[in-house]
C-alpha cells in the first residue's frame, strides 16, 4: 500500500488523500512553482493511526525511504543542515485549529551547523522553537513549561530537561524526530480544539488529516521575511496584489496575530524581485484556479518559496467583486460567478454604515480589517463576551492581539477591535468571512485585568458603548448614527444577472409606503404581503385598539378607512404596476391590547387620588372579556372577519378605492384559513362589498381574492379551498407553529437550547423550513393548489433563507417574498437554487 | 303523469311519492286493517305547486275524478254527509310541525245533515274547526281572529265573517274546499316552523310533502272516541298495549297536548270490541314491520278505524327492551337488534336515578312520561328557558300543556313537567326521544304572567330548583341526590352481543383507582390513557406546584413517588392483566400553576398587616417566569421530559415498581410527540430509567412504550416515529386543536357560535372528529404505522363519539378510549360500525 508521495507524484484531485494543501502544493510544484521539496503521509495512514495507535510499519519505511530524496533535491543532509516542518492537511482547511511543527532535524550537533550559517541567535531561537513545540504538540505538555528567558540557548537546555523530567528525553536522532512529528500531527486531529471546531463547522470527523514533510526554508534568516499575499483585496475584491510583509521572522509569526506585520508593497524596498515574482504566481494561479487566490510565502535569503496556496477567504464584498469582473473578464461564466457567492453573508453586502454626516468622535485609530460598522459595549474576555451576547447584549470584542481562541465568541459578537495582529492573521480572515466588522493593529492598550482600555487620555471600560468602523479603522465613542445600506454596483450587476437565472420571482413584505419604496429599492418584483394590522402600529395603534374593543365598531371603522386608503393609495402608486398582495386584518389580538396589568395599576392609582375610574374600569372589563388563553389559536385571522365581517368590508372598501384612483389590481390576501367554507364566506363579505362600492362608484377595479396557507387543515384540504381562491400564499411561521404545535416566543425561551444541546433539533425550524414536516404539508397543498392552476407564493419569516429558498424552488412555488433587508440574499438563492436544479452550475 | 293514487294503489315502497303515512295506510289497507277510505296526492304534484304556485292540471282531474270512488267507499256523498280530512305526510315524519285539515265538505247545507246525525253542537263544532283551520292554515290568518264565543253555531257565522273580512269568501263548494286544501297543505310545506323543523332536524327542504284526502271517521260523536296505541310500553320496552284514549274528541285533540286522556285500558269499559281487534292489529303490524308499533286511531260509533300506524318513537330504554326480547324471541338477528338502538341515545341508558334512601319532599305528582331524573331551576317560559340554558343554567321547563313550540327549548332543558297532555301527545314522544325526564299530567297551576309554580300550599318561582323523576312523576324541592347509573340487563345482554361483533375495542380513559373500577364495571376491556398529571389534582396538587415551580425537583419528586407508585398497584390490580397505558406526565403548565393575580392580591394583603412577603414574592416570580402566551403551545408534554428528565425517570420508576409488584404490563405513552428524535429520545430516558430500577431490584417487568400522535408534525412524519414506539394512540383533541389552529377554550367562547350559524361549521369538531382535515392526517399516519405492525388507538375525546367512531373503525383503529359513562354507548357504535362494514346489517 502506497502511504507516502512526493510533491513530484501528486497532484490537484487528491485532495481526500493528500489534503488540499498537499494537492496544491503539488500542483504548485507541477506548475514550476518555487514550492520546498517534500513528500505526504496520507490521510489513509492517519486513519490506521487513530484507529491502532501507530503508523503502519510499510509508511515508515516509506517515510524513512524518501528522506533521501529529499536530501537530494534540498541540497542538504539530515543531521548536518537540512530541517524539515511537519504539517498538518486536510481536505477541508481548518485554519489555525491544529498546529505545524517546524525545524525538525535539529539537535544538539546540527544546531551548530545551523549557527553556522544563520549565527547563533537564529540557530538556537529555532531550536528552542522545535522543542517547545515537540513538548507542547507531540508530548501534550502545558505551554507554560516552555517561557522564554531571554537567551535561546539557554531556554533550549531548559526545555529540553522540562520534557525529560515530565516526559521522555528529547530525541536527538532527526529519523525519529520526523516519524514521531508525523504521529503528533495526526493524534492531534482528535484534539478537543480541532474536535469542536469540526463539530461548529459540521466537517467530518472520519475524513483525517495528511501530514506534509517539507525542507525548511527559513523566514528568519537575515535577507530573509515571511508573507501573506491575495491576488485581489479580500475586503472590496479589488483586483490587486495584497497582503503583509515581515522581516526576518517564520510564517508563524506573522498568522498568529501576535505581531503588527507591513503592507505587501514594503517588500519593493528589498525583495523587489520576490515582490514580482509572486505577483506573476498570483496570476498564474488565478487563472488556473478561476478564482481569487491566497498565498503564504517565505523568502529566505531572496528566494521565493511558495508555502501554502489556496482559494481566498475573504468578505462577501470580495467576493462578490471578484466573481462580477472575473465573469465580465470571461475567466468564468455568469451561473459560475451567482454560485461563487454565499447568500448566506450576502446580507453583509447590505450592512449599515456610519453616517458621515453624524457628528462624532474618533477615540482610536487602527486599520479596518473586515468591512462594514457596528456598534455595542466593550467586552474583553471571550468567554464573558460570548455569554453577554448570549443574552442579547450588542457586544464589541475588544482584545490585545486576534487570535483563534475568540473565533466562538466572535461569532456572536456584533464586531472586534485589536492591538497588534495583521489583516491576514487567521483570526481575521474568519472574521471577514463572518461579515463582522473588525479593526486591527488599533493604536490602544487593554488590560484584561481590569477590563480598561487606553487610548491617549481616554480611558474606557467594559460595559462602555463604542462603534467600530471596519473599513476605515476608526473606533467612535458611543453609538454612531448609522446609513441605510445600498448595494455596490457590482452586487446590483449580479444580482440582475440572478433574476435572467432564477424561477421563483422575490417579492417583499412591506407594510408601509417607506418599507415598499425601500424593497423597490432592493429589486422586489412586488410585494407579496402587506400586513393591515402593522399599518396601525405606533401612533395610530390607539384607533385600533377602539375598533377592537368598542362593541359597536363604526366610529372606528370610518376612521380606519381614510387611513388605510392613503396608504394603499401611495403604496400603489409606488409599485406602478407591479402585483401588490394585501393581508386582511390578522391581528392575535394580545399583541394590540392595552396591558390588563397596567390598567389595573393606572386604576388604583386614580382611585387613591378619588379620581373618576369609570373610563378605565371599563376598557379594563373589556380587555379581561377579550383575554384569551392561547391568543396564538383564539379570535385571530379570517375568524375577527367573519365575527365582525364590518372589518373586512371597511378594508375592502379602503382596497377597492385605491384601486380605482390609481388603476391598481390588488391581492387581496385572507388569513389564517382552515377550510374551504371560510374563504368561500370571507371570499362573498369581499366581493360583496368590491361590488357594492364598485357600483356605487361606477367605476370598475380588477382585483382577485386568495388563501393565506398557514394551517395544517388547509394544507391537506387544499383542494376544496382552492376553488374559492385565486392564489395561495403560504403562511410558513404560523404553519411551522402549527404543524409542531410549538409557539416560537414559548418554544425558543423554554426549550430549544436543550433541544440544539441534545441534536433532537438541528436547525431552528422557524429560520429554516422543515422540510419533513411543514415541507411535507406544503407539498400537498401545492400540488392540489397548482391542480387547479392557482399561483403559489411564500411570505412566512422563510421566503427569506436562502437553505429554503432552495427547497421552495424544487416545490415550483412562483415567488418568495422576504422583508426588504433579505430580498437580495433571496434573489441571489433563487437563482442559485434555479442553476443547480438545471443542473448547469459547477 | 299519475298524480293520485288510492290507499288500494299504494304500498309500502312507495313512500317518496306518497310519504311515510300515506305508504302505511295503502299497506294497511293492503292488509286488511280498518282504514277510512282515501287517496293521495304525490310529492311530485307538491314539488310542481312549489315551483309554480298552481297543481298540476292533470292532478286537479284525478282529485276530482277520485271523489266518487270515496264516496262509494265511504257509502255517502259529498255535499250530503261525507266530509273528508285533508293531512299531510312526507318520507319523514314531522310530528306536530305541520296541520292537517279536518271535516272538508262541509258548508252552510251539509253541517245541517250532519246536526241531524250527531246533533247541532257536535255539527257545528266540527264546521267552526274547519272554518278556523281554513282561515289558519289555508289562508295564513292570525289564530286570534277565530277566538269560541261559547256557541259553536254563532262561532260559524263571526269565523266566515272574519275569514271574507281580511281575505276572501269562505268557499262552499265541496270541491274546491278540497283543492284549496290539497293547496294549503303544499304550501304549508315553506312555513316558517317547518322550514326551521327541518333545518334543525338535517331533513332534505327538496323532498316535499304528500297529501292524503280521507274520508272523515268522527271520534267526537256519541259513543266515539279517539286514542293512540303502542305496541310496547314506550318508556320501558314491555310487551303489553300501551295508550291513551279520550272519548268524545277528535284525535287532533289528544296528541296537541291539550287534554288529560285516560288510559287505553278505559277502553275496555266501553269499547271491549273495538280495544281486542286494536290488540290484534297491533301484533299484526309488528310483527309485519318486525319492530315496535304506534297507531292512532278513532272508533266511530263502536267501530275502529286505524288513521296512521309508523314504528314507534320511544325512549332508548324501550328501544334496548323491545330489541333484545325480538332478538331472543327469533324475530330478528342480534346483529339487526344492535342496529336498533341510537349509541347517541345510549347515554341515557346510564342516567343517574333519585337515591331512594335520600331524605326528600314531594311537591307535586304527576305521571312519569319520560324515564330519567334531573334537577334544575324552573322557567315557564320555553324562548327565555332556551336562553338560560344556553349560559350553562340547568333548567327545568315547566309548562300548563305540553307543545311541539316548546321542543327547541325542551331539548337544551334538563327536563320537563306539564300540568296537562298525555304521555302520547306529540311533545311527550319527543322529550322520550331526547332522553330528557319528563312528567305530565301534573297536580299544579303554571302563571304564566307571574312565572309562579302553585301545588297546593307550595308557591314555586321562576328560579327556583326542583328535582324531577320521569319515570315515577314526581318533583321534589331542591336538589335531590342521585344514584350512580347502571344498566338495565337487556341492556347488558346487548352489549356482550355488541363485543362479539366489534372489531374495535373499547377502553377506558381513567385517572384515578376509581374511575379504573368504574369503567370495568361499564365493560372496558383496559385503560387506554391514565393522565398522570390528573393524579395530581386535589389535595396533592401542592406537590405538582412544588414540583413544577422548585428549581431543584428532588424533594417534590420523591414525595410524588410514592403516590405514583401506589396509585399504580392499585389499579394495574384493578385491571387484573388488561392493558394499561399510563401516560407520562403532560401538564400545560398554566392548569397547574397558582394564579398570579390571586398572588398578587395575597402579597398586597399580607404587606398592608406588615407581614412578611418573602415566600410569597418569590412563588411569584417563578409564576411569572414560568407563564407563557400560548401556555397550550408551550413547555408541555415530552418537551417537559426533554427539559427535566428526572420528571419522566420519577415516572418510570414508579410505573415499573408497580408492575414488578403486581406483574403487569404497562404500555408507557410519551405525550406530546412531533419529531422521531423526540421519540428516541425520550424512549431513551424510559429505558435507561428502567433498566436501572430493574437491575438494582434483580426483577424484571415487561413494559413498552408508545407515542401519543396528537400533532400534525407527527402524523406526517409517523413512519420514522413507528420506528422507535410500540403503538400508536391518537389524542384527537389536540391534533384537532393544531390542525385548524384554534384551541377549543378560545374557540368555542368566541367564534363557534357564528361559525355554527353562518353553516361554516356544521359539527362541532371536539365532539365529532373532523373527517377532511384531521382524519386526512390520521389516516396517513395510520398507514404509515400500520405497515411497522404498531397497535393503534385513539384516547381522545372523539373515542367516545359514535358517529366519530364509525371512521376510526372504517380507518382500522385498533382501540378507542373514551371516559367511563361513554364505554357502553362506544361499544354499541363499535360493533354497528363492524356490522355495517360487513354489510350485514339492514
Amino acid at each position: 500500500m502506497k502511504y507516502v508521495y512526493t510533491l513530484q507524484e501528486g497532484g490537484k484531485r487528491m485532495t481526500s488523500l493528500l489534503g488540499e494543501k498537499g494537492a496544491n502544493l503539488a500542483e504548485m510544484t507541477a506548475m514550476g512553482i518555487p514550492v520546498p521539496p517534500g513528500f505526504v503521509a496520507t490521510t489513509d495512514a492517519c486513519a490506521y493511526f487513530l484507529r491502532t495507535g501507530n503508523l503502519p510499519e510499510e509508511c515508515e519505511a516509506q517515510i524513512k525511504g524518501r528522506l533521501p530524496y529529499l536530501e537530494d533535491l534540498a541540497g542538504k543532509k539530515l543531521g548536518e543542515t537540512l530541517t524539515v516542518s511537519v504539517r498538518y492537511g486536510a481536505k477541508v482547511s481548518m485554519p489555525g485549529i491544529m498546529e505545524s511543527i517546524l525545524n525538525a532535524g535539529l539537535n544538539d550537533e546540527t544546531v551548530k551547523n545551523l549557527a553556522r550559517e544563520g549565527g547563533d541567535n537564529f540557530a538556537y531561537d529555532s531550536y528552542a522553537r522545535l522543542i517547545k513545540t515537540f513538548g507542547v504538540v507531540i508530548l501534550g505538555m502545558a505551554p507554560e513549561k516552555f517561557l522564554p528567558s531571554g537567551s535561546a540557548k539557554r531556554d533550549c537546555d531548559a526545555f529540553k530537561k522540562a520534557i525529560e523530567k515530565e516526559k521522555r528525553r528529547f530525541p536527538q536522532d532527526p529519523e525519529e524526530q520526523i516519524l514521531e512529528c508525523v504521529r503528533g500531527i495526526f493524534r492531534s486531529w482528535n484534539s478537543q480544539k480541532a474536535v469542536d471546531y469540526r463539530k461548529n463547522n459540521a466537517i467530518d470527523n472520519a475524513m483525517g488529516t495528511a501530514c506534509m514533510v517539507q525542507a525548511m526554508v527559513y523566514g528568519n534568516l537575515a535577507g530573509s521575511g515571511t508573507g501573506v499575499c491575495f491576488s485581489r483585496d479580500p475586503s472590496t475584491g479589488k483586483k490587486k496584489l495584497y497582503g503583509e510583509f515581515i522581516s526576518r521572522r517564520q510564517g508563524e509569526d506573522l498568522v498568529s496575530g501576535r505581531l503588527t506585520p507591513q503592507p505587501l508593497e514594503s517588500m519593493k524596498r528589498s525583495f523587489l524581485s520576490a515582490y514580482a515574482e509572486l505577483g506573476t504566481i498570483a496570476s498564474l494561479l488565478e487563472s488556473r484556479c478561476r478564482d481569487m487566490q491566497y498565498m503564504e510565502f517565505t523568502v529566505e535569503k531572496g528566494r521565493l518559496y511558495v508555502l501554502e496556496a489556496a482559494t481566498a477567504k475573504r468578505a462577501v464584498q470580495a467576493a462578490v467583486r471578484a466573481a462580477v469582473e472575473m465573469a465580465e473578464e470571461g475567466f468564468i461564466t455568469r451561473e459560475e460567478a451567482i454560485m461563487r457567492v454565499n447568500p448566506y453573508e450576502a446580507d453583509a453586502l447590505l450592512r449599515k454604515t456610519i453616517d458621515a454626516t453624524a457628528s462624532k468622535i474618533v477615540i482610536i485609530r487602527g486599520t479596518g480589517a473586515a468591512p462594514g460598522a457596528a456598534s455595542g459595549e466593550i467586552a474583553t474576555d471571550p468567554k464573558k463576551a460570548a455569554e453577554l451576547a448570549a443574552t442579547g447584549r450588542k457586544i464589541i470584542l475588544v482584545r490585545k492581539e486576534t487570535s483563534p481562541d475568540d473565533i466562538p465568541a466572535m461569532a456572536v459578537c456584533q464586531g472586534m477591535a485589536a492591538a497588534t495582529g495583521g489583516a491576514t492573521s487567521h483570526a481575521v480572515v474568519i472574521a471577514r468571512g463572518m461579515g463582522k466588522p473588525c479593526v486591527i493593529g488599533a493604536d490602544m492598550s487593554v488590560d484584561y485585568e481590569t477590563g480598561t482600555v487606553s487610548a491617549g487620555a481616554a480611558v474606557l471600560k467594559e460595559g462602555d458603548t463604542v462603534t467600530v468602523d471596519g473599513s476605515t479603522g476608526e473606533i467612535f465613542a458611543g453609538e454612531v448614527p448609522m446609513k441605510e445600506p445600498s448595494a455596490s454596483n457590482e452586487f446590483e450587476t449580479l444580482l440582475s444577472w440572478c433574476d435572467s437565472f432564477a424561477s421563483m420571482k422575490v417579492l417583499a413584505n412591506a407594510d408601509t409606503p417607506k418599507d415598499a419604496e425601500k424593497a423597490l429599492k432592493l429589486g422586489a418584483r412586488g410585494i407579496g404581503l402587506c400586513r393591515t394590522e402593522h399599518m396601525f402600529f405606533g401612533e395610530r395603534l390607539p384607533m385600533m385598539q377602539r375598533m377592537i374593543i368598542d362593541d359597536d365598531k363604526t366610529g372606528a371603522l370610518d376612521a380606519m378607512l381614510e387611513f388605510q386608503k392613503q396608504d394603499f393609495i401611495v403604496m400603489f402608486k409606488a409599485m406602478n404596476g407591479l402585483p401588490v398582495t394585501v393581508r386582511l386584518l390578522d391581528p392575535p389580538l394580545h399583541e394590540f391590547l392595552p396591558d390588563a396589568d397596567k390598567l389595573t395599576q393606572e386604576i388604583a392609582a386614580l382611585r387613591k387620588e378619588d379620581k373618576d375610574t369609570i373610563q378605565e374600569e371599563k376598557i379594563l372589563e373589556n380587555v379581561s372579556a377579550l383575554r384569551e388563553k392561547n391568543p396564538m389559536m383564539g379570535l385571530r385571522g379570517c375568524r375577527l372577519g367573519i365575527v365582525f365581517p364590518e372589518i373586512y368590508r371597511m378594508q375592502t372598501k379602503a382596497i377597492i378605492d385605491a384601486a380605482l384612483e390609481t388603476g391598481a389590481s390588488p391581492e387581496i390576501m385572507v388569513p389564517m384559513i382552515s377550510s374551504w367554507k371560510e374563504m368561500e364566506h370571507v371570499k362573498k363579505i369581499i366581493d360583496d362589498a368590491a361590488q357594492d362600492f364598485m357600483t356605487k362608484q361606477k367605476r370598475w377595479a380588477n382585483y382577485s381574492v386568495g388563501a393565506t396557507i398557514e394551517l395544517p387543515r388547509a394544507c391537506i384540504t387544499a383542494e376544496r379551498i382552492a376553488e374559492h381562491a385565486a392564489f395561495f400564499s403560504f403562511g410558513t411561521n404560523d404553519l411551522t407553529q402549527a404543524t409542531y404545535g410549538f409557539s416560537r416566543d414559548d418554544a425558543e425561551k423554554k426549550f430549544f437550547t436543550k433541544y440544539f444541546k441534545d441534536g433532537i433539533l438541528e436547525e431552528n425550524p422557524f429560520a429554516t423550513i422543515d422540510r419533513h414536516g411543514v415541507g411535507a404539508l406544503m407539498r400537498i397543498a401545492i400540488e392540489k393548489g397548482k391542480r387547479k392552476g392557482l399561483k403559489i407564493g411564500v411570505c412566512g419569516e422563510h421566503g427569506g433563507d436562502p437553505f429554503s429558498i432552495e427547497f421552495f424552488n424544487s416545490l415550483g412555488i412562483d415567488y418568495v417574498s422576504c422583508s426588504p433587508y433579505r430580498i437580495p440574499a433571496a434573489r441571489l438563492a433563487a437563482a442559485q437554487a434555479a442553476i443547480r436544479k438545471k443542473g448547469i452550475s459547477s
